[in-house]
């Protein structure tokens, strides 16, 4: 009759921005997204620009792995890094989203609270950045509602989020519509408070992965109908067009089988590294990772998948471009490469892996940098909940 | 593109408990519902009865009609004065379900200001009875988010009042599948935001009308699913499952169109009488209303609904049975019939129209009585809702 939301095994969460669909793809709409799109790096201007207010979420996930690191969070530090000192900075937890897949409440508990330690590990900083549980700050469900009173469900049927989840279960079972029944609203309107996330702190740029684009261009799809139906006059629009905000991309792919992307949810434990993993277990699933038997190393993606997501990983590392480093291995073998990846992992994770070891015991801390958090959340958001709903007529 | 939720012509709004889907009969599962139903005259009992918690919702729909004071609200009147002094009482304006339809902002501002004057003038207390604005309390959406992430779609579209909704934009335009994807995302999720309105409060007993119970049904479905789920056992389940409360129905027809309900929305305001409406204006809308040329009075809502309908106004009005009613009018005329109608509705709207009259200015008290109500709903719902974060791990 439903399908469960807690689910005895424990069940792997997926990152917020890269939410299961790795195959997504590109979308009509997107380049109207990227028109204006603006880069991490802060290279010297002409002029100085306008303040940003930048917001980015991550779902309870447990421990990253490098993936998740290279690919997102390691970006979030340099964009904090990066920052004007008028940018604001807007980093969510977002356990509401967390609750579209089957949980047990035991282990999302724990890696709530766990996500929030290694944003500080990694770097963030809760005095610059607003670094908060989406879950603490009910402004974003309350917008989550009026945005659903003008989205129209035929934008939502459009989101390949949706059409993937839908092919996924009826791979799974029979192919008739009762599969498609049987996923939860919750998974159906979530792109809506993925919109609410953003809106409610008018944020002006979103860091988002190619895969959550078409995501990010219903966000803007809403604001703009809530303007023209809401505000006060043309001019004065109440939310910004959120802007598509293009970081370095590393698509890490699993170490056991290089065709697909690093997962949480593979069985093989071996195919991925955890930031929290010893230099012994990083240069031991290093040594077993899949390559080919090919002599010497060259950068072929699409012919040696799994030599070339070494290099990948080994330039993220140490920063470099990835045919450089391709370059000055192209005489050595498989295993000084493997070696020297991972005293790369292991240089970039150490620190991290040190400080998350030591915060995230520190609970009272925690509770503290979450409760203030919020506190600054939901003091941004709650002016532009008043403002809208002023203009709705419920005030 | 989309549906614009903002019109330009004041769009009447609905009540909650019986939205725009007149025609909503009976389903599969009423009877489920209807096992233990409870009455809502306090008979005397053999035994103490366990308290109940009960929980009843309107649209701000400006000034209420006959059909709405006969059909709803005196029965939230008497439901206070028969209630036990364990009872909790919870009336709620449930502005956020207005948005679910076209509004224009500054009709639905006053219409919820106007209605809570309405449910203090009619009788409702504000000491006893928990009266207050839903979108003045965050929980109902955080727990219909909660519930949105349980729900299969499916069972939404079941749900009648999307069929009907559904129906509707198909008789409009065209046929194909364009006009459900127009409908908006909340208007297909609404049910959910009323299981959580009424769950919110773990209310036990909602009166409603019959074209409702298919929700009801909707909410212990929900109940259900959550209690399987998330429950620390089964013997003690989080959330009752609500019972359906049978007031008695009053189906107040149109005055110029006795074969369809009285409408806010008819074009023809001499169809329906307001509870602002002077005894002039009553006398003169009944003197109008469309009758039969049958010689004497009898009670046959088939044969003759207008003549009925006037029968049933004043039977309602008396708090008398309708067909003893109709026997005392055997061998008079529609004129004496009609003109005692209309001191009946005069007597029964003088207190309340005086009393909105005087209520409705009083912007402070108002206000006052507001804040208070949402004071004490969020009290309420404040346990609920960190009950529920406990269990699903959220905390």
């Amino acid at each position: 009759m439903s399908r469960p939301l807690c689910s005895s095994t424990r069940t792997v969460l997926h990152h917020y921005f890269r939410q299961q669909q790795s195959s997504l793809g590109r979308h009509e709409g997107v380049k109207r997204c990227l028109t204006r799109s603006a880069v991490l790096s802060n290279a010297p201007q002409q002029q100085p620009r306008k303040p940003r207010i930048v917001l980015s979420g991550i779902q309870p996930t447990g421990i990253p792995h490098l993936g998740n690191y290279l690919g997102a969070l390691s970006n979030w530090v340099k964009l904090q890094k990066d920052a004007s000192p008028d940018d604001e900075l807007f980093f969510s937890i977002v356990g509401w989203h967390a609750l579209t897949l089957p949980q047990n409440p035991a282990a999302l508990r724990e890696a709530r609270s766990d996500m929030l330690a290694i944003l500080l590990a990694i770097g963030l900083d809760p005095e610059r950045s607003i670094i908060f549980h989406q879950d603490h700050n009910q402004d974003h469900v309350e917008l989550g509602w009026i945005f659903d009173c003008v989205t129209p469900t035929g934008k939502l049927r459009r989101m390949t989020t949706w059409k993937t989840r839908l092919a996924a279960s009826r791979n799974a079972g029979s192919e008739d519509e009762v599969d498609e029944s049987l996923l939860n609203a919750g998974l159906f309107t979530y792109p809506i408070l993925q919109a609410a996330d953003i809106l409610a702190y008018k944020a002006t740029h979103v860091p988002v992965g190619e895969d959550q684009q078409q995501h990010l261009e219903l966000t803007r799809d809403i604001a703009e109908i809530f303007n023209r139906n809401f505000s006060p006059s043309p001019t004065k629009p109440i939310f910004p067009l959120p802007e598509f905000m293009n970081t370095p991309s590393k698509r890490i792919l699993s170490l056991s089988d290089p065709t697909s992307k690093m997962s949480k949810s593979a069985p093989d434990t071996s195919s991925r590294i955890l930031l929290t993993d010893s230099p012994f277990q990083i240069s031991k699933k290093l040594k077993r990772a899949v390559t080919d038997s090919i002599r010497g190393i060259t950068y072929d993606p699409v012919a040696r998948p799994g030599t070339s997501n070494l290099l990948t990983i080994l330039a993220a590392c140490l920063d470099k471009d990835v045919h450089e480093v391709a370059v000055a291995y192209a005489s050595k073998g498989h295993g000084e490469l493997k070696s020297d990846v991972a005293d790369a992992v292991e240089s970039v994770f150490k620190g991290p892996r040190k400080e998350f070891e030591r915060i995230r015991g520190e609970k009272a801390y925690l509770e503290e940098v979450a409760r203030k958090g919020a506190e600054r959340a939901r003091e941004r958001s709650g002016r532009v909940i008043k403002e809208v709903r002023q203009a709705l007529g419920l005030s």
